[in-house]
């Protein structure tokens, strides 16, 4: 797999990055169908950009697609998930066993691509001790300690703002290579930790707007 | 407050209507810490853009800011919640009463912003009855009596995929203006209904992208 992919010598711009899980998605609905075969403008049409424009996002990462013949599915599906670290093992906390805790845990989706959840913590008394995605809920004053002991890539932020930034820096200076934030500030990415933040009030408004303008 | 707005002859492009909700989060960020103006420059700093950018995605609804002024952050961010329709009420219903639906019922800052959900729908007898965000959960046979007979602007979709077509249409048929979809696939936009898919593991993915390129 290596080898089918170009070096990535310069960064590769945001919004294709943001586009690749589009793509992945999209793809695997073709495989479930048993789709081998897709033409850029098809997929383009389906997705709702320019053939250009994939084709272009692909070109960052190496050559794909035959003229006259488009992309074989499962190839480009592989690719993608390769480049997105997809079915690499990722072992992640999660932070907060409330209600977007407790969703976040039993999407099962994640687990099969690879995100798995070693452990959770809230400092709820009535929630410590529970079971949530095969876990029993741990105190959040363990937390630092299971960083040291645990190889953790992702932890996941599922708690209110006020203790975000606390956690967050644990989650820094303890190894953790990624935040994946829903607390409702931004949680900026630093030398040691790349955040994804999430959101979801932004779709909200995103919709009122495209409503309003109707 | 019309006035001061140009008037929208030709559709925003999607990229700044994306970025409107970002800038609202951080001027009104500002106005909680008293904040009165704030330069193009600042505000870009901040935010992780060019200031040329943030004075072009503003251009399209007016002329706002001053050279050597700068911005005055309540009149902007009065302005970008106009064009959101932030304040102007907005009834929702939601479909589904599982975790994910819990956590957005529970959501306070919608509510705060003009966002109400009117009635909660499952189809789990168990839960059928209780109460979710003052709502007493109904039954999901009397959704399309009940959007027949209430003004619903959005209809919010947090039920597994199976069901989420059939929802999606009665929503279409029955006047929904807008749907705000947590189903795991793309419900598409149509002539009567505007839809903002919201899918949470793309960020997922985006974040286990930006790790193994680090």
């Amino acid at each position: 797999m290596d080898n089918a992919i170009k070096k990535m010598d310069r960064p590769i711009p945001l919004g294709v990055v943001k586009r690749l899980p589009v793509y992945y998605r999209f793809l695997t609905g073709l495989m479930k169908k048993e789709i081998e075969r897709i033409s850029s403008q098809e997929l383009a049409d389906k997705l709702g950009v320019t053939a250009s424009q994939i084709r272009q996002d692909l070109n960052h990462f190496g050559s794909f697609g035959r003229r006259g013949y488009g992309y074989r599915v499962k190839e480009l599906q592989e690719v993608i998930a390769y480049i997105l670290g997809i079915n690499q093992r990722k072992n992640m906390v999660l932070v907060g066993a409330g209600n977007l805790g407790k969703a976040i845990a039993n999407y099962s989706s994640f687990r099969e691509k690879g995100f798995f959840i070693k452990a959770v913590f809230d400092n709820d008394p009535a929630k410590i001790g529970t079971v949530l995605a095969n876990c029993k809920i741990k105190s959040i004053d363990f937390l630092e300690e299971f960083l040291c002991s645990n190889n953790i890539d992702i932890g996941i932020l599922a708690i209110p703002v006020e203790n975000s930034t606390i956690i967050a820096k644990m989650f820094e200076e303890n190894g953790v290579k990624g935040i994946w934030s829903f607390a409702p500030i931004n949680i900026k990415s630093r030398r040691n930790i790349v955040v994804e933040n999430v959101h979801i009030s932004e779709s909200l408004m995103t919709l009122s707007y495209k409503i309003q303008s109707e």
